[in-house]
This record gives structure tokens, sequence and C-alpha cells, in this order.
């Protein structure tokens, strides 16, 4: 149940959808002299023919740990004991605090951390249509985020493209501060934009430089421009991230196909080899540096070249992350997705489908969760509120299951008879099973006469009617504070991004 | 890839989707102790105050067994030892023959058998809307459950309500023979009916009676009338498919804070004692004879007492009968669901996330995994394709994983290139990946001018074209022959059911 959802005098269950340790097996695809192949393959890829690194700074970090660097062509080639020593640098356990201890998350294996889609250049609603990104969306989508205890952490949901590049992060961060209590998040569009968005963070959180450097309190996404190149915004964000003690999701985004080899175990050697390099970059810039393990390998759809996602191949390629991040012993962000162009049961299904491979896989974060739509160009606000739905029952499974074995019930109801008026059903019914957020239970009947609406259609009402609450108490002076600060910076002409 | 599917000059992916065997690990819900005091409950159960069996021929094999029997009260009360020593002569694995032995199905832990949705009195589909269950509609479901290699026997899916029900099992008898080649079903719906089925079945396999005995050809399923009772129609079926060998899948369809306690161990006390009753009733009937474990458990939803499905609490009855039908070592049957009331994306994620329970649970036999709506009121035929692309895709999953590291390809493609032109990909890319039955992949603009239809509307197309493929090849001589058969029966009157 979603904490902040009004008492009525009924009984409420109360299951932490908080904070989730993962009750599912892993499952794996491939042996462990197989992992093992990858990860040595990953290694020898580093070594030659290396990586290409954009960004001087980053190249002089790893030519100081030793490894082989050429000004000319950019190529970084990297020994596997550079690589070995960073890892072993890295922490296994990543504490980020956010607004209040309720909403503070630990990266570690064994965790689930659930995030609603994100980066989409547009938002859609079955009211309003699809239409590209505004700041209204992000706000909107930050406050439903905000109001399902089952998101754990506030991703970049929508760009709001009608705020331009150079004050976006402005924005972004300030809605962020003043909707959510969750952890925010930072894009890493080059060094202006993240020190300005981490000044701010500390300065609402009250915290002078030191204290915000000592514990993450926001997190990015790093892409790696796959096959085998680091660009200079991507590099000055593992940086920057590192030195200021901020975590960094270290996500290739290898296509099956396209970015990456055709085969799995070819995409995951590539997706492995750039995580592991940037990882290594992470730990040169500050060792013991939070960062979180990742991969987003799915497949192209080999008839138009367009990304496909939740399909069999993207399912093992996350069991296969699964395995190489347990061999690496780091938490990890796994993603769901998918390629529809509507929420309809295909979106539905893909997503599911998706969300299973990384629950299988032992996933600690999983993105793009809830209201992911053609392959991340939208977010559709109904399909957050039905995919939420699987994502709260998938928290169910991760509650602790009372062994009650209902002896007298069983021995007092005759054959034939009903449990409805039992003394143990009257005594828990109202609290023994999960209950849902947009399903509707109706027979036929009833739910013709009800106006016959789908799911998607019923979701509407849901999502406004969160919108409608009120979100989590700010300090109205800090908040005051951070928008004059922001007016001054942007009447100096704002940060542009690094490109 | 459907084995039928016409071929084109492309290479074609050699999936095979008719035999599967579980890749997925089992996931526990109880410590082996708690499995144990389960089962030690059933048992007792059993013993005092046992069940209800209304036929006296039923009570006669218990008492004959040492049974304590009350012809007063009908009231059956069963030594745990008769218990033990039934499930240790039940066989582990079950051969099962269809028409043909591509076609043949093992019932055994670790393989996996899908079944469409099954009993329905409603069919829909979005050209005809919904409707009470016709003959027609039996036939076209059971050609569509024949087209798809991913269901591998063939449940009763709708009910045929404009045949009467005197003469409703000669009908569905002779499509079956007709139209698949899969594994028939035949309802308990009395021993005359029963017999002159296994009658039918054998005649048009060209089988006498002694070889039709010595090899399971059909099966059906035996519900329970939960709790603690086994009418009269189910306790001669599980007796007569016994005597005839052939497969009873023994399901006691128990809703926790309904026909069961409100609480999942409380729900699968009753479930486990009431299935023992039955395999032991089975293999009273016959030593050895074939049986299916199985549960159905879900819960109701306690605001309107309607059965629901695909629930969490569903989920974990899935995997607490698999930790029980592992204990007792027996194949299994499992089933999904959904109560939606449309095939809506409450329908697909409900189903999706019921299959996903059973899969973990270890379930041999997962029954309404395609079509099934209402609680089972209805069989979708769009809902039928969508759930098969789920179906086809956990199918995947289950084919071998190579490890194709793509060495070659992952040094010559340049950093920031890509692999679309790699040799590596041109060889592979026509066979690489799951070709989907009803996803597209467009983008936003090609799938709105291409009609902006949903998945749901875009199957419609999909079992039209199946509908149009041809069937199995059928010995024309004995089709005629069990025409002359049915309709000799049917001028005498045919056979009504037992009630």
């Amino acid at each position: 149940m979603p904490r902040r959802r009004p008492r009525t005098a009924a009984p409420r269950r109360d299951v932490d959808y908080g904070r989730l340790r993962s009750p599912f097996p892993v499952m794996e695809v491939y042996s462990a002299d197989q992992i093992e192949a990858i990860h040595e393959a990953a290694l020898d890829l580093l070594e030659a023919p290396g990586l290409k690194v954009l960004l001087p700074e980053a190249r002089a970090l790893y030519r100081a740990a030793g490894a082989l660097t050429h000004e000319g062509t950019e190529i970084v080639r990297l020994g596997r004991e550079i690589v070995t020593a960073a890892l072993a640098s890295a922490p296994t356990e990543v504490p980020v605090a956010a607004a209040v201890p309720e909403r503070d998350v630990t990266l570690a294996l064994g965790n689930i951390v659930f995030q609603p889609g994100a980066g989409a250049p547009h938002a859609a609603d079955l009211t309003r249509g699809r239409r590209p990104g505004t700041l209204t969306d992000f706000k909107e989508l930050v406050q439903l985020t905000q109001s399902f205890d089952v998101l754990h952490i506030m991703p970049p949901l929508v760009e709001p493209q009608d705020v331009p590049l150079h004050l976006r992060h402005y924005d972004m961060t300030r809605w962020q501060m003043a909707l959510t209590d969750k952890v925010p998040f930072v894009y890493a569009r080059g060094r202006g934009q993240v020190e300005e968005c981490f000044e701010m963070i500390a300065a609402f959180r009250g915290l002078e430089a030191e204290a915000f450097r000592a514990q993450a309190r926001c997190y990015t996404v790093i892409n790696t421009n796959s096959p085998r190149q680091i660009d200079v915004p991507m590099a000055q964000g593992i940086i920057d991230f590192a030195r200021w003690g901020q975590v960094a999701f270290i996500t290739p985004f290898t296509l099956m196909g396209a970015m990456a080899p055709v085969s799995l175990a070819g995409a995951m050697v590539l997706s492995h080899a750039e995580a592991l390099a940037a990882i290594t970059l992470a730990q040169l810039a500050r060792p013991g540096a939070p960062v979180c393990y990742g991969t987003f390998t799915s497949n192209v759809d080999m008839k138009s070249g367009a990304p496909v996602f939740g399909t069999p191949e993207h399912f093992r390629a996350s069991l296969v992350a699964g395995q190489l991040a347990r061999r690496i012993g780091l938490p990890w962000r796994c993603a769901t997705g998918t390629a529809a162009a509507t929420p309809d049961v295909q979106a539905a299904n893909e997503t599911q489908f998706g969300t299973w491979g990384c629950l299988l896989a032992g996933a600690t974060v999983i993105l793009h969760a809830a209201g992911w739509l053609e392959g991340g160009l939208t977010v559709s606000y109904e399909k957050l509120v039905t995919d939420l739905e699987v994502l709260q029952q998938v928290a169910e499974l991760c509650g602790p299951a009372e062994l009650d074995l209902a002896l007298d019930a069983l021995r007092d109801v005759q054959p034939g008879g009903h449990f409805f008026g039992a003394g143990h059903t009257m005594e828990r019914y109202q609290t023994a099973f999960y209950d849902p957020l947009v399903a509707d239970f109706s027979n036929f009947g009833a739910w013709e006469e009800a106006g016959g609406r789908d799911a998607t259609q019923r979701a509407t009402g849901i999502w406004q009617a969160r919108l409608a609450q009120a979100g989590p108490a700010v300090d109205a002076g800090r908040l005051a504070a951070l928008d004059d600060w922001i007016a001054a910076r942007a009447a100096k002409g704002g940060c542009p991004p690094e490109s």
C-alpha cells in the first residue's frame, strides 16, 4: 500500500514497498567457465585493441595508472591488472541518502530498486495526447514517481524540451528538490552543469561541500558510446561523480546487431569491457568511488534495425549481465522496456517480460520499469500506472510469508461448505490480500454497465488523483534561496552542456 | 517458429517449441520443515475429520484399503499409510501418446506443457463479440490450438452450448480427432460418456481395448468439490481413467477465503489433502495409474467475493504447490488466469504474472496460459494470440544458449562504429533473434500511419490467418466410421452426463 494513501476506518495492510529485498532465485545462462571466458575476453579487448577515450584528462588518469595511451588516436589500452585493482576498490554496498531517511536506498546485490521510464523526449497521456516533453510533464512525472512507494529513486523522466539546454539542469534539479524526497538524478552533461547541480543539492540539503562529498546523495547514468568509446561529457561525468562521492550507474547500451555483435556472448563481452573501463576510470579518479555496474543489452529488429526490448534476447542478456555482476561482486543496474508505440498489451507484456528478466538476473536497480514506451521515446502516464500494478505485485512477493495452517477452520467448515463466514476468514479478510491499484475484478455485466473501460482508460483517473495529492514537506526558505541562486546564475547566461 | 508456417526463401530459425524442458530455477516460499508441516496437516485432515465421497464404489475402494467409511454421512477417513502407499505406486513420469509421435508429451517434473484457456462457457473475438460458446467456436479454437506448437495438449476450450449435453461428448471428441493431432481431452461427466469417449478415441487410433489401456492417450481434469468433497462424476472419472490407463489431472480449485481458508498455508493444506485423497483413489482403482498432481489455488476479491487470478497470492500458492509436488515427487498441473473482463493490459499482466508463478513453481502443465478471460467465463481469440507471444518468448528461453564471443567482429569494428554491416552480423542476422507473432516494432509515425492498431486489434488478423491454414492429415475412412458410430449412438438417445 502506498504510504500516503488516506487512512480509512478499515484495517490496512502494512507492506513496506519502500525497501525490497529480492526473494527470487537467480537464473543462469552460462556456466561459471563460460562467464569467465566472457570476463577474460572483455579484459583482452581492453588490452588490445583498447578503447577510444575522447577526454584528455581521462586518458591522463589511465596513463598514470600504467595504461598505454595514444594522444593522436585517443586510444587507451588498459592492462587487466589495472582493471582488477580498480574492481577491488569499488564498494560492494553503496548507501545513498535521500531527503529523509525513509527514502534512503542501499545499492547492493540482493536489493531491488525500481525506477520508472527515464530520459524520454516525449510524454503521452489519454487526455492530452503525445507531445514533446515539457517542464510541466517533468514536474508531474516527478510527483507521480514520488507518490508511489514502489518507485525508489528519481530518474530523468522526460526531457523538459521547453527549457533551453543551458538552463534545463537548474529546473530539473529545482523541481526534484521541491517535489520529491527521493534520491534525485543529475545528468552528466559536462563539468559545469554537474558541479552546479551538486552545489544546488548540497545547499538545499544544508550541507557544506565536504559533507556532501562524504555521502552519495544523487546519481547519474553513464552511457558509453558503444562500441568501445567514451565521449567527453561521459568521461567528465565519471570523473566528477567519483571525485564528489556521488553514484555513477555505468551503463553501456549495447544492442545486439547494431552497436554490439549480433551474438549474445559477443554483445556481453563488449558491454562488460566498456563497463569495466568506465568503472576503472571512476576508481582512478577516486579510489572507493561509489559506482553501479550496469548493462542495457537488447537486440534490434533485424527487419528494420529498430531497438526492441522485453524480447527473449533481452531477457537472456540481463541474465548474463547478472552473472557478470556477481562475478565482479558489484551492485548493478538493469532495465526492462518495450518497443510498442502505444500502451497496449504488447507494451505491457514486453515490459513485464523484461522485468522478470531483471528480477531473475538478480538486478539491484531496474530502470524503465514503469511508463516507458517506444523504446524510450515516450513516457506514458497511463502505462506508468498499469506497470506499477505489476511492480506492486512483485513487491508483495518480497514481503514475509507467514505459515498459518488454519487448522480449526479446516476442521470446522463442513464438506462442500465455504469459508466466507468462518471466524478465521472474518478476522483476516480485510487485510489478507493485495489491494489492486487499477485492476477491476467486476464480472462482465457489471464492468460493461460501469462503462466498459479497459485498464489503460481507468489509469487516467488514478494518475490524476495522485497529482492532486500533497507532496513532501519542503523547507520554503531553502527553496527560496535555491530560486535566488538559480536566478543569479541564469542572469549570467546559465551553463551550456558539454558536447 | 511454428512448424507449419510456410517456408520462405530466407533462412529460418529452428527452435523446437514442441518439447520444452524448464531452464527456470524454482522459487520457494516455505522451508522444508514448513512444507512438511503442510503435508502432515493434510494427512491429519484426511484421517479426521476426513472427506465426503458421494460415490459408493469409491467409498468401497477406500474401505477395502483400510479407510474408515460411514455410509450414512458418506465420510471417508483415510489413514496416512494408505495415502503413502498410493503415492509410492503413482508413476513419476507419464508418457502420453498423441496421434503422431511429434506431439507426444511426457508429464514429468522439469518439463513444461502449455495449454490455452479451458472450459469457458463463452467465446469472444473482436469481429463477432462475446457470445455463448458454440460448436463452431470449439472447432475454431481446437484449430488454433493445433496451429501453435507451443500449445502442447488440447483442453476443452469452450463449451459448445448449442450441442445438447447428452450428445456434446460425441462432437467434442469427433472434432478433436478431425482437427488436431495433439493429445485430446475428455470430460469426466460420468462413466457412460467417459467410456464412449475412450471407445471413440481407441477406434479412431486403430487400437483394441487392451492396446488403448496400455498407454495414456487422453486426459481429464478432476476438480474436487472443495472443501473436502468428491462428487459422483468426479469419483467415477478418477476410477475410470485409472482403470483405462488414461491420465487424470487432479485439481482441487481452492480459492483462499471462499472454498478454502483465507490463509495461504491453510488453503494449501486443503488443496494438498484433496489432491492426495483423489490420487489415492486412482491408485486404489489401479496401482500405477497415471495421474498428475494439481492445484489451482488463488484468492477471492474480498470486496466482492469474486475469484481473482495472477495476483501475488495466486503466485505464492503456485510456488507452495510446486514445493508440495516435489515433496511427493509427481508431475503436476498449475494454472494462470485473469479476472479481467476484456483482453486489456490488466488481462495481459495478470496472465503473464500468473504464468511466471507457474514457471518459478516448476509446474509441469500450465493451464489457461492463453486466451482465458473473466476468471474462466470466456476464451478470447485475440487474447489467445497475444498470450501466445509470451509463451513463445518463454519457449525461446528453453532453447540452448551458444557461446559465440564474436572476437573477430569485436576487434574489427572501430570505436563508435556499428555492427550492422559486419560479416559476423550478416551471416547470422536473419535467424539470430525471435521473430514475433503480433508485436509491432515500428516507430510511432509508421505505426500511426499504418492505422494505429494496438496488439489486440492486430491479433484478429493473426487468428483469422491461422484458421485458413490446413490442419493435420486425418484418415478419412476412420473419420467416416466414427461419424457412423456417433450417428448410431445418437439415434439411440445419446448418453446423458452423470450429475
